[in-house]
């Protein structure tokens, strides 16, 4: 683990508020961390719904495969996450965790087998053993409390060097609701999912159903356009809770309720906000990077070619060096392998026009576009010019601490 | 540039025969470097047939283009090649640039405009004046020498810390034929191309359409199956040119002609040796990795998913620490949208078999694989399980010396 923390990170944090029919606690389980919180429990009351998205990976963890069975009953009880051991890559016994672990997590919290969720973020591979913690679990949800939010942020960090967290209250019809949301994550990122581990609540009343299609929506934008490494997890997780415990809110059950509308803008809003913040902590990071592809052929084509330019280390390693080495941006169009013409490409560092129509700008400086990336926010954008194609991903720079992180990370 | 030269450098070279036909010459005309040659100019006996294979980049630089546009002819004469400026993205002003170079090298060597051919290394988007080296064309071709070989490798040298070249010598029908070859590249190499610039030559008397044939065929597991960094570059180049001068050779216009097979092997020989020295040239590199995929649905997908493997900058960290991380294998698979079965999958470092049937292998030693990834040259296998496609190639790993080389190289 990186010791410093990084210079992107929050200057302050939310107050976070109570979510009414949510419970947290933390433990030292001692998995492999020493003298820190590694086990989350969160208890949801009963009637809490749920929506998740997951790993597209063909290697997934353990633990997405038990939540992907669980999550077709739509309901939740409480939620076990640990940090340090990821079960992913771990077989028959990796199973036999996650069964064991719900059993124990539903036993303590007086609920359904198909109520609980599981979540492990950490190394790949090895064996994770239930035995190590699954005893703590009845008096964590006895101990569960409320405001504990930041505290469970922080028990679920890996490489992170901040706790991630983000809050938003907003009506739902004439009823004030709150969501509240963490997250893990600054290595092995890349859509889709891009989050490693993310958790957001809500006392709002919505339906599973409509959860999911709010939750499927919004990460398109969010933490499945944000990327690190170019590295996708086996463990991505993103699961979204409503305990519809707000007074006077109104049900929700259409996700074409036209009352969603402010609530929907409010859980975008969480989702980037806490993807952003995983791209600010990624390892190493010094700088964020957001990248804009307008004039593409299509959303889907300018999101290819964004992705492009967001994972070539040497755009990163140019932006690491403070360098404004636009011709990497070209490199990264070019390989991209989506419809593209050099000679109608535009390229802007910030607001400085580098690139127009195949050639270096006439009016490009060399002195006010190095002023430029001394900035700790960049942003690039490449115009194709050849449709009407926009996107927009976010990633960090590659530093030698990203290397130096994970060139030891598992010894 | 890098001072200290590449650990995975050749502990020796090879001495470079004269080809009959081929006369070099290299000069300092301080393009971008001072103290060194920069300028390589290779004069061809009238005849001489060509094929080539370039990058797939979108936005190829403008001496592409015109080699592009010359190689319908299949005949050549001369070839320019200068490093520290690669004449790329640099529109109306690069192709002037390259029509001017390509006169003034016809001119000097007697040759139609239509047998010249011109390769460029170095930044991109960079006006490159050919006034800078047109000028010293005459000379050159006038004092051009047969023996220059590995003079010509370094003339062409940017990141590179060593220059790279190779030579068979077989025989075609019942005469000794030469292929000799030179390459340079040492970061954004991906296939496809990965090479940046190679140029290969023999005396033995082949058609140019026949070169194309072999050139094309040998490019797919030699170099278009390395990657240093996943970056593509805009101005891979790789030529072939024989000159027929083998005195007693048959002529050759069939690619089915069984008479080849000694020479393919040979010339196949010289591309994987060339494009192994780019990776182990890689920027930084202290490792060499061999990447095999075996058991997949068809060999293009195993070469996808080795090029996961390949490209994932957390296997490759992992290397530099020497940790065998194979959970990071597991999960490069899982990324690489390829058919896999997580159950199935088994996974080697040299001999050791890490992993199995979806779980830690129960015999995984973890002190002999320890001392396994002490080696400079590393082998992973992962076999899927559910097919016989199979593909291997090769990187290197990622180490503080990649982002420390490309975070300052423009400026």
């Amino acid at each position: 683990m990186s010791a410093a923390i990084s210079p992107l990170a929050p200057k302050k944090y939310p107050k976070m508020p109570a979510i009414e029919g949510v419970r947290i606690a933390t433990a030292e389980a001692g998995i492999k961390y020493k003298n820190r919180t590694d086990l989350l429990v969160m208890v949801f009351d009963e009637g809490t719904e749920v929506a998740g998205v997951f790993t597209r990976s063909k290697c997934p963890s353990a633990p997405v495969d038990f939540c992907r069975q669980n999550l077709s009953g739509g309901k939740a009880r409480v939620l076990v996450v640990n940090s340090g051991n990821a079960n992913a890559f771990t077989g028959k016994k990796g199973r036999e965790t996650t069964a064991m672990t719900g059993k124990a997590a539903a036993e303590a919290a007086g609920a359904r087998d198909s109520e609980v969720f599981l979540a492990s973020t950490g190394v790949i591979g090895e064996p994770l053993d239930a035995g190590r913690f699954s005893h703590l679990l009845k008096d964590m949800v006895k101990q569960a409390a409320p405001a504990s939010w930041t505290d469970a942020a922080k028990a679920i960090m890996t490489t992170d060097t901040f706790p991630k967290v983000a809050t938003q209250t907003v009506k739902l019809g004439d009823a004030d609701v709150i969501i509240n949301g963490i997250a893990k994550g600054a290595g092995m990122i890349a859509p889709d999912m891009a989050t490693m581990l993310s958790f957001v609540a809500t006392d709002a009343p919505i339906a599973a159903s409509v959860l999911q299609d709010m939750l499927s929506r919004g990460t398109a934008k969010t933490f499945n356009a944000v990327t690190v490494d170019s590295d996708t997890s086996t463990s991505d997780t993103l699961l979204l809770f409503a305990t519809g415990t707000a007074k006077g809110a109104p049900k929700i059950t259409d996700p074409k309720d036209p009352r969603l509308a402010q609530f929907r803008r409010a859980l975008n809003k969480i989702l980037k906000v806490l993807a952003l913040q995983v791209v600010r902590d990624g390892e190493g990071a010094r700088k964020q990077i957001e990248i804009t592809v307008t004039g593409a052929k299509s959303a889907r084509s300018a999101k290819r070619v964004a992705l492009s330019i967001a994972n070539s280390p040497l755009v990163k390693t140019a932006v690491a060096g403070e360098d404004a080495n636009w011709g990497r941006v070209v490199m990264a169009v070019g390989k991209a392998g989506e419809p593209a013409d050099r000679d109608l490409l535009s390229i802007w560092f910030g607001d400085n026009r580098l690139a127009h129509n195949g050639e270096r700008d006439p009016g490009y400086s060399e002195e006010k576009t190095s002023a430029y990336m001394k900035q700790d926010e960049i942003s690039i954008r490449a115009d194709l010019g050849i449709g009407r194609g926009k996107a927009t991903v976010w990633t960090c720079d590659l530093t030698k601490e990203y290397v130096a992180i994970n060139g030891d990370y598992r010894s």
